[in-house]
């Protein structure tokens, strides 16, 4: 007589399952993990360059560096301003995935963290469709990019937890509609907890370091 | 007897092949094709803009339009110009492909054209890698971006025939060491055409227009 054959229920996508491991990972060591997103120049790196500064000295944390070429610039930042970073070439993929995430997971000194920044690749698109283990997902926005990206790269906006709007400093340079982009964010994620800064002059930091720090208590 | 077998020596990637395909197309209509790139909101349809107002008056321009979902912000901005645009939506993926160009073609009034831009969808990872048809790869830096990008995305600066770097109004306002970006340029692609411009105040745009009349002439 042949066997039954189980029927599973829900198919998971193979990344779906490597990120679902990874978070169990950072839950295991009481680590908060952020996915960094945002297009090219946003400030990624100056953004957590700022928020190394700020956090208050008994979190600890680690960074991944996504990147698409064999330069290390940003990862070099990092470890410059005293936290451990590793990096990840991607070697011309356009996105971070759960199974690099695992690999890089493994290079850094998790049993000392509390926090984890994963620096995506610089890109509106592609890392939308790929979680990675991380606890929110988080987009930089930049005021020089203009106040229609929301419309035109809607899906990333789909799946964020925190908004920042980086360089605010630029203003009054600028023709930046605030109410036309935050009507277009709404739309696509009512209500999504926003922080607008300048990682140049510090301005609006304390509101999203005071964030933060919850976040990483909480754990 | 066996009917004797053809080898094919290069076997062509079937976007190269189509892409070939477009050039043809243009060529016969002795139409000069663009490729325009950059990243999201380094001022790809303000710079079309700009160009469509200081264009000769017997120069016709057609422009094809690629965004990641179903908006038509950029293309409605080219036909209040007065110029036809056509919209292709990529459903979420990363660039345009030859085959996309192939479809968009036949909407444009290719008879009535000496010139057609494409502004690809706002990425500087994935159009690197397909080829279009046109005649020049195009690339839209913008001084907020940062001047560390050729670093970050070698590829797309390796494949350049121009370079623009936009928002030079913002400069003195941004720690862009020109230098260190024109070092890491030429580096990728030694001897690039590059015009810096504003499309914001029009500074710059004489020399590009030159250079773009000459090209248009030349066809």
């Amino acid at each position: 007589m042949p066997q039954r054959v189980e029927i599973v229920k829900r198919i998971m996508d193979s990344n779906d399952r490597l990120a679902q491991n990874n978070q169990a990972l950072l839950d295991q060591h009481q680590i908060y993990g952020i996915n960094l997103m945002a297009s090219p120049g946003a400030g990624k790196t100056s953004f957590i360059l700022e928020t190394i500064k700020r956090l208050p000295a008994n979190i600890k944390l680690g960074v991944i560096e996504g990147d698409t070429a064999p330069v290390t610039i940003d990862a070099d930042k990092i470890v410059a301003a005293g936290m451990p970073a590793v990096q990840i070439n991607t070697g011309g993929d356009c996105h971070l995935d759960a199974n690099m995430i695992e690999m890089a997971l493994a290079e850094l000194p998790l049993e000392e963290l509390e926090l984890i920044i994963v620096e995506n690749v610089g890109n509106l698109i592609c890392p939308a469709s790929f979680q990675l283990g991380t606890h929110a997902n988080v987009l930089i926005a930049s005021v020089p990019e203009g106040d229609d990206k929301p419309y035109k790269y809607p899906n990333i906006y789909r799946g964020l937890d925190v908004l920042i709007i980086n360089k605010i400093d630029l203003t009054p340079y600028i023709d930046f509609r605030m109410d036309y982009f935050t009507q277009g964010v709404e739309m696509l994620n009512p209500g999504l907890k926003t922080f607008p800064v300048s990682a140049k002059t510090g301005e609006g930091f304390d509101a999203w370091i005071y964030w933060l720090t919850e976040k990483v208590k909480a754990k």
